[in-house]
């Protein structure tokens, strides 16, 4: 049964313009025609001067209090706050204020038409899995954070090839050199790990992807495993190793020779409500120009 | 707990020398001083002069009546002996005669320290998924097949690109232009799936991978899919249109212009015996020349 | 100094509707009113009605009689023109009357001001390089052909690999299993090359690509080397060996295990003329939506 | 005819241990019982206590007074040295400490019989093109050097993807957005370059490679052009744009947006000497595992 929306949050993208403004102050005034509650997160609110008298609190609450929260920007606005309501079951819709993206699959033209529908009780519901990196220095745990699209451990002020090994469950995989090793959800696979030569996977998968990146030998491939499964990479320390943990392509950790970065999924997932009939091959069409029509 | 072997099927290389031969009479004798019930299949009997007087059966048969077949050969002899035991729960192992195999994990020098062992019950047990292709003209079924690596739609007798459209239980994907489409299970992630540029793809995995042979668009990629899902593939009739489809590169179908071609996971597994200590990443390492060592 | 032209080729698609002779019969009327005598080669005579009582002669005639030659068309058309006048210095234009080609860089909806340009004088020439082939079966030369994009050796009516042997300027390469192998001008190196994981080389290098189809060893790449090399292929004896020559897509030649594949440029040149302005990187931009503009 | 070598130069490994002092230290006793002049590097002299009293220069005058400079180490040391002596025209050789490298083709364990076949003159001579860059910034030359493998313009202490233009012999090709781009010679793309997807380009080619490092846009390929083509690089000014140009992986250049970063050939060219019998495709078999046998 659909669910009943009263508490709406709405975070904006992060470096918001005029444009994005006024975007916001719509959706604002037609989510309280339909006397709905709205809140504007901290970041939003100091965007956004046209809607200094909304009402706003911290992503935590919005997490805790709202019925389903709405980012409005890009791909990379949806991926932070599926990061800050990962832990929270809050459902939450994606739009686009430029071209259409794969997260953010309504295009702010048709914001009020697809929200109403949405807000009706027509929607697909869709649950996606996350990552947690937690990096681990002499076994004491130094760091750690969440990813919705991919942890990407890489070279970093460095020209030379990294060197690590990979273990997954306990078995040993193997040692490379390279650039770096893309380790992505599903949801991740049509954004960097895409460019580094991965597959696309449904995002309906129990998967994750390890994609290394420029590998030194010709034989490294991108590998598709269990979505249960432990990842775990120990950094060589033999020779040059200035590495770096990157989640999402938006938070940064640092990371020396000899530490040992642990990914696995995150125990809450992520849901996304798209409008009815949503398909995801007809992104990817779009997306990526494939050409072709039904 | 382990199971009680008693009778025991040897499936031998299709095209066996002298060599082969000896191997199999040396198993059959090992098998029968454990007072074991050995039998061969037709075709193994007919290339081993030396095992004239050994009992065979139909593989229909051994897979009713064996506890145990043991596939002796390459790779190509354990999928055709898959193919063949696909619908019977009798479990399967590979012995590989030349180098290792991915799925012939035993090699001929090692072979009774091996067998002793898991017919000692120190054994892996491990379930594989398997393709069921049907192909359908006029809505009419006119051929069928399965497949345990993969199922290629593929132009023949033809020099020019095929034109095909895909559907994924039941939606549109695209129309492609290329030499075809390999639709694989994980096992076949690391055989002509690989060579095509596919991911490799764990064998555990409930996944089927699409991967496009030289695609006229070059952002048609890899897709690994639920291995539930129903692929469905139409030959366009616009042009030229000679195709067929090939199960593990072993079994030809005839394909004309406007047949639809439905691929999707048999409801029967496959069930393959390891000696203790399998480790699927080793064999990826001494297929692939990883290099490194744990 | 640019040419004068009086004597003008025409040369239409192989399988021509109404359409195609609506243009031809404008061309052709526009470059009368230029009181220049126009000639069709035969095939385009028998598709084209409305052109009946036009002149007509072999292609062979052609090369020898015509100043220019159009070709009117897709890139398939200029390809099999180049070919039946690679032996000749007649230079050529490619009208597309589709969207762009890569080589008939003229659209045909921009025929007449074009053309009205090049015969004016105001054009840049180019000169393209061909390839030829030769099979010998025991030391004796069996067929021969030209291609100007690529000579293809392929599995034929076969599911398996083929196996040969390269050699380059009677140095021993390798022994490869793949699906093929693509030998390449730089001119055919956005066509199937393309596909099959091959670079872009510039339309003014002096080189020859080698792509392996899906080939079996991952390390197996792309490889380009000098256009003056002298290439050789050996399909194995052993086992499984239908294979075949394809020159352009177009051409069919039939391999047996043993022959000798020889491959080698084309000791005469295609010269293509382009409107001025010409831009090889734009057509690169538009036909694999690059995005972005100067 | 083949040179007279009478003042050899000797350049070691970079981070030199004791072994490496005794190849050294063999070498230079090998040369003198030849009675040939032997002279090493500063930093060579600096890392073998052994040799103190052994003559030495700087590589300046290394290139100025030797007939033969020989580098020991890996590829990496002769990749320093011949951009040392890039502007003198001293022949060069490469002795591989390790395994094999594809330039250092000689092993340690037969440099004396290789080394005296060359000194007697038996001998393959060759000659392989480098690369310069220059970048500008607001029209003032701000940095130069050169590459023998490649110049590497790359995204720097940054998670993002860089943007930039290229253009190449002032024709604008496309507007990218990837990790960076690898301009590479013939001899760098059995290099870094093959890791990010090259081709591999013979070293007698006069050629530039230009390959993308995962790219957003899937149809971005890697480019070979003619090697007389000057191609310009343009960080572009948007947004996130730390740079850095790096040479073989061991020269750093800084960048900022809107620095121009000029890449053409070098006007000398390095000569490397290869014992007799010198084949490129056996070292290609060997460093690519490519198996089978001439």
């Amino acid at each position: 049964m659909p669910k009943n929306f009263k508490t709406i949050g709405l975070i904006g993208k992060k470096y918001a313009n005029a444009d994005v403004g006024e975007v916001l102050v719509n959706l604002s005034n037609f989510l309280k025609d339909r006397e709905l509650d709205v809140y504007l997160d901290f970041n939003t609110l100091r965007n956004t001067p046209a809607l200094q008298n909304c009402n706003s609190m911290s992503r935590q609450e919005m997490g805790e209090k709202c019925d389903l929260v709405i980012a409005l920007g890009g791909d990379g606005t949806l991926l932070s706050a599926a990061r800050s309501l990962a832990k929270f079951s809050v459902p939450m819709i994606g739009v686009n204020l430029g071209t259409l993206g794969f997260l953010t699959d309504i295009p702010s033209t048709q914001i009020n038409e697809r929200l109403a529908e949405i807000l009706d009780g027509k929607y697909t519901e869709e649950e996606r899995m996350l990552l947690q990196v937690t990096i681990f220095r002499d076994d004491e745990e130094i760091n750690a954070s969440i990813a919705f699209n991919d942890v990407v451990v890489h070279k970093w002020e460095e020209a030379r090839m990294l060197e690590f090994e990979t273990e997954i469950d306990g078995l040993y995989v193997n040692k490379q050199r390279s650039d770096g090793l893309i380790i992505s959800t599903p949801t991740g696979s049509t954004a960097y790990s895409l460019s580094g030569g991965g597959p696309i996977v449904h995002p309906s998968m129990n998967a994750i992807l390890l994609v290394p990146i420029c590998p030194h030998t010709l034989s490294q491939r991108p590998l598709v495993i269990h979505g249960n499964s432990t990842v775990e990479l120990t950094v060589s320390t033999s020779g040059h190793a200035r590495a770096q943990v990157t989640c999402d392509g938006q938070i940064n950790l640092g990371v020396m020779a000899g530490d040992r970065i642990c990914i696995k999924k995150l125990d809450t997932k992520v849901t996304l409500l798209h409008p009815e009939g949503y398909n995801y091959y007809e992104i990817l069409r779009a997306k990526l120009h494939w050409g072709g029509h039904p």
